[in-house]
């Protein structure tokens, strides 16, 4: 795996995306350091410097996935046999976090960053929970787990945002973690904390964000020793939130208040602050969203493999939150899919077009993303931020004749041609640099998959 | 274009679906006639014969289109600008269709059609309503514009079945065709069957169905003219059935009635008759279509795009109706995405997964939509049937380590390697195998595209 990024490097983007559309002939300069340094529309009839790197087709930046769990890629088209209920799903998926050791999970993990690469991912937030060994004992390094994350995000040359998950229960009650869930748990937040403070993250590669599962899975007493550890790190602090109507229903019985309203009471919410999903929410609880700035990422593919329901992304968008996006289940890996099906699943819930501009999908896909995971200077293509591109091919059966402004409506991760990651080519000509993802991904599953 | 099918050629595929699953290592005999021949299973540990050509990977059945309008394919990502309402499509659709003439028609229908050959689409059902001069005379040939869409389907090497469609009026009360609508009629449903007696089948290769195009577009005292032709020719029937509630309010208020129930009324249902959509159904109408074993053509990523809804498919065909599927606007042209949104949209209403085996939506994709079309000997792998395979490989980012039974879950149009047409070698490698289908595409969008 090359290491460094590179020298200086001119690329002659065809079209590239700056700010909120395609600008035709844009100079992109990418200094040794990863970042960006001028960024220049050639002049009509102007011509490229001799030694620029031409990228045909339309140049995006590079998107970030805030949404991920890396293991769940190892059920895709195998929880569909028969009718698939989400019963199914689910105990595929406990089989699965039941037998992987870090050996396992590095090599899938970096399987499926490799395919997060091919798709123009360049920043992955992994919501991370599978901590211990099976049945609950730490391993000799308690963040093992953790290091083959790390690992895996740089041996598939993508940055990673850890989100360190606790997780300590198994319903609001604070009834115990049982079973497969046995390995995700910690004896308490500051268990939790304690071994959070272990890792050394590198901050041009990978970064720590702290994860209250839900509020399933910590219990309310314990949500702000997590809530506290981000806020004096300044670090984003991600939870799911209202995916399925039972866990607003469980909380409404235990806490007599919905998930929001109990998190906005424990001063969770606020701009550093993500929620998961947030597909059930009351009016109140969309107030208290959008009122405290708090990110909301929407992992729609995800959504409707696992019959959650259509959330309200437009309405909390025009009440003050900021929207980001997931593709958390793997079972699709397609940023422009995800985020085009938050506008097309609003479309199928209201019966009406025009939700999202084709540049606000894109925002949530790219800027907002990397804002999520705690990169302010990630997602644009412009001076100083970090130089991550993903270039897509305007002349593919599914993009010839579409208007490139609209690509997010056209695009399929088939169509990225090259990927640029912190200024080193991680995909050329469609293909890794440097992985065989297919091979990876096949070898990867079939040892921890039960069916 | 090559115009034989080839001396008779052994496959050998690595899988292929017979019936309702994938088998190992398949031998399938394709005669020069263009039809299946012997379809057996290699033993256990038996070596294939030695001629065989290898298929990597899956082969299931050739898809059927059951509904299309090729020219909507200049619309893709150019109607999604600012906000992108219908009203913006239904503008600039009308827009393009205002500009054909046969030769454009056949340029775009041929690109068109071949985007559906690299798709795995070996047959196509286009809902044909083009007909005349912008204005409403007739070209001297008064089918020229059909001529065209055979061309096309010549030219890229798939069957059709021309479903040659009445479109007489503009709304449920007889309201006259205005402005772009007006090349779409004809002086009464007798012209339009004068019209369609005229054209000469190529039984192999293009076939003759009717269409109504809705109960907005040809008034109730023509319709038994149209069906009625249909019935004498035992010919496939089609008509756009309840897409948007506002036909719903149209029909009740005019006719006091629901479409369903006006349709069986007049004696149009019946399991020759495809009603396209039928999203937006009564209890009743649901009872009428499946007790007539009516068929059902569903296109769910058209109904997406346009903020159709989502339809009852489930309970349709729990009553009785067939369920086939259309690519229709080719907004996207991808039959596993076509074929797994009808689940998927099903669980983002109900909120609950498992209501369409994979076995069920591949039917739909294959023998059900052929049927539809009037084939009824095509879109199974079995002997004497004709001879169309598709072929997709197992070992790219979306499918590597997925079960091959749930392919439908997991490919794209982009895993499909080899595509067969009655006989025939359309597609090779993931290219078509004498179109450039992209450049096809661009050339003839520029030439019809308004913005």
């Amino acid at each position: 795996m090359p290491v460094s990024t590179g020298p200086p490097t001119t690329y002659h983007a065809e079209l590239a995306w700056l700010g909120d559309r395609p600008e035709p002939d844009v100079l992109i300069e990418v200094g040794d350091e990863g970042r960006f340094g001028a960024v220049t529309a050639l002049s009509p009839g102007a011509r490229a410097p001799a030694g620029a790197t031409r990228l045909p087709g339309l140049t995006l930046p590079g998107f970030a996935n805030a949404h991920s769990h890396a293991f769940h890629r190892a059920l895709r088209g195998r929880t569909q046999e028969g009718l698939g209920t989400f019963w199914t799903w689910r105990e595929r998926m406990y089989e699965v976090a039941d037998r992987l050791d870090p050996d396992s999970y590095r090599a899938l993990a970096t399987a499926v960053y490799g395919e997060l690469a091919l798709a123009g991912i360049t920043c992955v937030g992994e919501f991370h929970y599978l901590h211990h060994q099976p049945g609950g004992r730490p391993y000799a390094d308690p963040n093992a787990m953790a290091a083959a994350l790390v690992d895996a995000a740089g041996a598939a040359g993508i940055r990673l945002t850890l989100l360190h998950t606790c997780y300590l229960s198994a319903g609001v009650d604070g009834a115990p973690l049982a079973g497969p869930q046995r390995r995700f748990g910690d004896a308490d937040a500051h268990a939790w904390a304690d071994r959070v403070g272990a890792l050394a993250p590198d901050p041009d590669r990978w970064r720590v964000g702290a994860a209250i599962h839900s509020v399933r899975g910590v219990p309310a007493d314990q949500i702000p020793t997590v809530a506290g550890w981000a806020a004096d790190r300044s670090a984003p602090l991600h939870l799911h939130l209202s995916e399925q109507r039972a866990e607003n229903a469980a909380c409404l019985a235990h806490h007599h208040r919905t998930p929001t309203e109990l998190l906005a009471d424990l001063e969770v919410l606020g701009p550093r602050t993500t929620a998961v999903h947030a597909t059930h929410l009351t009016d109140l609880d969309r107030t208290l969203l959008g009122d405290t700035d708090t990110g909301v990422c929407a992992c729609p593919t995800t959504e409707r493999d696992l019959a959650d329901g259509i959330g309200p992304a437009r309405s909390l968008v025009d009440a003050g939150a900021t929207l980001s996006l997931g593709t958390d289940s793997h079972a699709v890996i397609d940023m422009f899919e995800e985020a085009r099906a938050v506008e097309l699943h609003t479309r199928l819930r209201d019966e009406r077009r025009g939700h999202f501009p084709a540049a606000e999908l894109l925002a949530a896909a790219t800027v907002a993303g990397h804002r999520a995971l705690g990169w302010a200077d990630a997602g644009t293509i412009a001076p100083g931020a970090r130089a991550d591109l993903v270039t897509v091919a305007l002349d593919t059966t599914r993009t010839a004749g579409t208007d490139p402004a609209a690509v997010v409506f056209t695009a399929t991760a088939a169509d990225v041609t090259q990927v640029v990651a912190g200024g080193r080519v991680v995909v050329r000509d469609g293909h890794h640099v440097w992985l065989d993802v297919p091979a990876a991904l096949r070898t990867a599953i079939e040892e921890v998959a039960t069916a």
